[in-house]
């Protein structure tokens, strides 16, 4: 079928291109804004924090255009097979971006009671986790860039290690929490900024196997050994008797 | 283009009511599978927990098995315009579906910890907010079988309720917290499994808002009043002087 509007649209691969980079853009503007969540959490800037609150739109936004030029796509081109997998991926993609720049924005917003709390000793702790986090969604994103199945599933790997410091942290924010219940409240929004961050992981993983089906057209085996082990029995919590 | 094919499959609408009557299956799925982890919280039964975690499979199944018929629909049909929107707005619904029941099997999954500290009165209170949550989801598939879009915009409204719900608990888990330190490991497992719950609601919103869209092509206001202010500075918690 061709007709003059064949003129102005870009061939499918362009297409597909531009929307790899947009999605591209989008990872890198989520990156960066768990980046700020953490910094505003270190400076405790309240004012900062609800900034990085108030981005989180342009991601919304940048998300809402990818689904439409994924309609667009499917509408003018009804791909098919491999190039419906291209198409789909990116779909599912970028709806982990945006989660992740939830994730992030969810951080920011905890920032600011905490800003109001007198300071935690372990409020630094999220920043190590926040680096891992960080470093996964951004190798996923050259991993989805040069299409390279590989080095997704490497990250997909590495993700334990994130898994390992959450339940690390968990545990030592419910020992902060014991020792003092003044910690109680400060703890508490750091256990849920520190969950965010490790949901952030599973959504890297998440981009890792849309890689791997992208590129090999197989599952990535969903059964990889998940590390948070926070909702398992634990062994008692050292440094508070029990009374 | 009528080829032999076509004999061996069903109409376009036949295919959406198919794909519309296993979402609505798989819709009562996860609602069900919230029901029995709210049960076996009750009931302190750790095995029953561990039975709800392995039901969120076949959730997962059918999340794929209704993303490839989405495909194949696209792939033989290039549905366009109208029928787009209603294949689009089902792949969405599928993945706040799936979600749902993840929600539902970590409720479950810290149902088991749970199970073996002391028990703690707060544990009751999250039947209440279960029972808000299991209500918005089933409303909204009714709603979605229906495609009635005010009865969506009903449904997104009333989440306001569950989030309301949802600050009080937090607010009153860590009074408790406060007031004995025996009862912080408890009360965290209470506290993430609330949180599950909340954003249990959080997806039924979601689906109003594709339902919304589905029906009259247009966006739901984004700008509802959220009334999680968990995250909000809070006033101080009575029960405990600070020291």
């Amino acid at each position: 079928m061709s007709t003059s509007k064949d003129h102005i649209i870009k061939s499918y691969d362009d297409e597909l291109e531009r929307l790899t980079g947009e999605l591209v853009r989008m990872g890198e503007l989520s990156v960066r804004q768990l980046e700020a969540a953490i910094d505003v959490v270190e400076r405790r800037d309240e004012r900062a924090a609800r900034r990085v609150v108030d981005n989180d739109d342009a991601i919304d936004q940048l998300e809402q255009e990818i689904s439409h030029d994924v309609v667009r796509l499917l509408a003018l081109r009804a791909p098919m097979a491999g190039d419906l997998r291209n198409v789909f991926a990116a779909l599912r993609i970028a709806a982990d971006i945006e989660r992740i720049g939830d994730y992030a924005a969810n951080v920011a917003k905890r920032a600011i009671p905490l800003s109001m709390l007198a300071p935690v000793a372990p409020a630094n702790g999220l920043a190590t986790l926040a680096a891992l986090a960080v470093d996964e969604v951004r190798e996923v994103l050259r991993a989805y860039r040069n299409r390279d199945a590989e080095h997704a599933r490497q990250v997909w790997e590495s993700d334990a290690r994130l898994d390992e410091a959450w339940t690390g942290y968990f545990r030592q924010l419910l020992t902060y929490m014991m020792e003092d219940p003044r910690n109680i409240t400060p703890c508490t929004h750091l256990l849920f900024m520190a969950k965010n961050i490790e949901r952030i992981g599973d959504h890297a993983t998440n981009i890792a196997e849309n890689v791997w089906f992208q590129v090999t057209g197989e599952q990535l085996d969903k059964q990889r050994n998940k590390r948070d082990l926070t909702s398992e029995p634990q062994p008692p919590i050292p440094g508070k008797p029990r009374t």
